[in-house]
């Protein structure tokens, strides 16, 4: 029985003024897209990095949770005045934004009640009907809402929550990859590996990536596919193109 | 006599997939809108990370072409299959995609007629009508062509040719930065920190982003604005907070 593939999409939108100005080096699009593949099946179809403007939050919330099976927005749930997302993501799905009253309990035990004060008090608003994605090291919660789930900026923070996202989402099939290393220049075999490309062209995806490595540049060939036989077939025909190339592979 | 304010504005569109698969960690973002700030005054407003279809490339080039006074694209320019930039933004102009003659020239002279292969040829190919943006490293130029700028993905290669870009923009008025790092917490201030947002909303951008340094976790206050006398003013009723919640600076 052939097994069906199962492909699911996901966006991811950063917000924040920090990363677009350069600012801040992000670290959580390679995380998310990462752990996105490896444990739930889902490609990263398309990144957006936005400023903490709310129109142009609501706009991107609309198209990209119409276009793709989910959407991960980074950024802007925190306690201060640019903190827009979940006001936005509320305008964005025409529902009401308030308090949720188990994240409202949550964040007032955890600073107790004199504590408590707006700021902290606002991390509790989020759009109505939205489902609590748990923060085991700050308490502040994300949440999800129809097909999007908001997550802090913070990379350690999202970090450990990212685990309680699971619960919410539908795997797709596993994509695996190899990367074969060598010891080239791309221009040396991009003509047969373009004649492999198309071959193989709607099972395996074949990237070429330049590397720099102790003074000597090399070829990062990279194959990706749900399917296991036709990378394995893939990369023999990799193994060809390399011996009969004479190419040095190099051992990682 | 009151100083002009011109805003000029760009967009950066990450092509590859290793990006998207979270393999390769993105360097270009960052420096790119570091240089265009405080090189040109240009701000950049968008960042999309998209993958190596034709079809997408040309949407979002047509899209952010119109959208943005420049658009910068970074990776896709090489000799191999999965680079199909330069091919893709020809279609989206609807201009040739052919030898650009002087970079034929270049890239034949690196690297000598025999070992000028179809794969390096390739790389002599860009849309009709582009300029090219020179390459001191590996020879192999950029191009632009309208106000697409294409620049090759590798950061090394990029940040040598980022100079060459400088011809071809036109500069707006200097973005001035500060930044204030307090040992404080965000929900501490928020109040206080928005109502100085608000009274000086149309020139003042003011972002608050927690840090974690050495154990100890603090706010960053980062104030920007193209009117120093704006910013000072800002700073100034920052330091009266700051004294007034008794809160310790941190001195970098």
């Amino acid at each position: 029985m052939k097994k069906e593939i199962k492909k699911i999409n996901a966006a991811i939108l950063i917000i924040g003024n920090e990363i677009l100005s350069g600012r801040t080096q992000d670290k959580n699009i390679s995380f998310l897209s990462k752990w996105l593949n490896t444990n739930c099946g889902i490609t990263v179809k398309e990144v957006r990095i936005i400023p903490d403007i709310e129109k142009t939050i609501i706009e991107n919330i609309k198209l990209l949770s119409k276009k793709f099976n989910y959407v991960f927005t980074t950024g802007g749930i925190g306690p201060t005045h640019d903190d827009i997302t979940a006001c936005s993501i509320s305008k964005a799905f025409k529902v009401k934004y308030e308090y949720h009253s188990e994240a409202y309990q949550i964040l007032q035990k955890y600073y107790g009640i004199k504590k408590f004060n707006d700021g902290r008090k606002k991390m509790a608003k989020m759009p109505r009907g939205a489902k609590l994605i748990y923060n085991p090291s700050s308490a502040a919660p994300g949440f999800i809402i129809k097909n999007v789930l908001s997550l802090p900026g913070v990379p350690s923070i999202l970090n450990s929550m990212i685990d309680n996202c699971k619960r919410y989402l539908i795997k797709g099939s596993m994509v695996h990859s190899q990367t074969v290393n060598l010891y080239t220049v791309e221009s040396n075999i991009s003509k047969q590996l373009g004649l492999i490309q198309r071959k193989y062209k709607k099972f395996v995806e074949i990237g070429s990536y330049p590397f720099f490595r102790l003074g000597k540049i090399g070829v990062s060939i990279v194959t990706r596919s749900t399917s296991l036989t036709k990378l394995k077939n893939v990369n023999k025909e990799l193994i060809k193109l390399i011996k009969s190339k004479k190419i040095k592979v190099l051992k990682i």
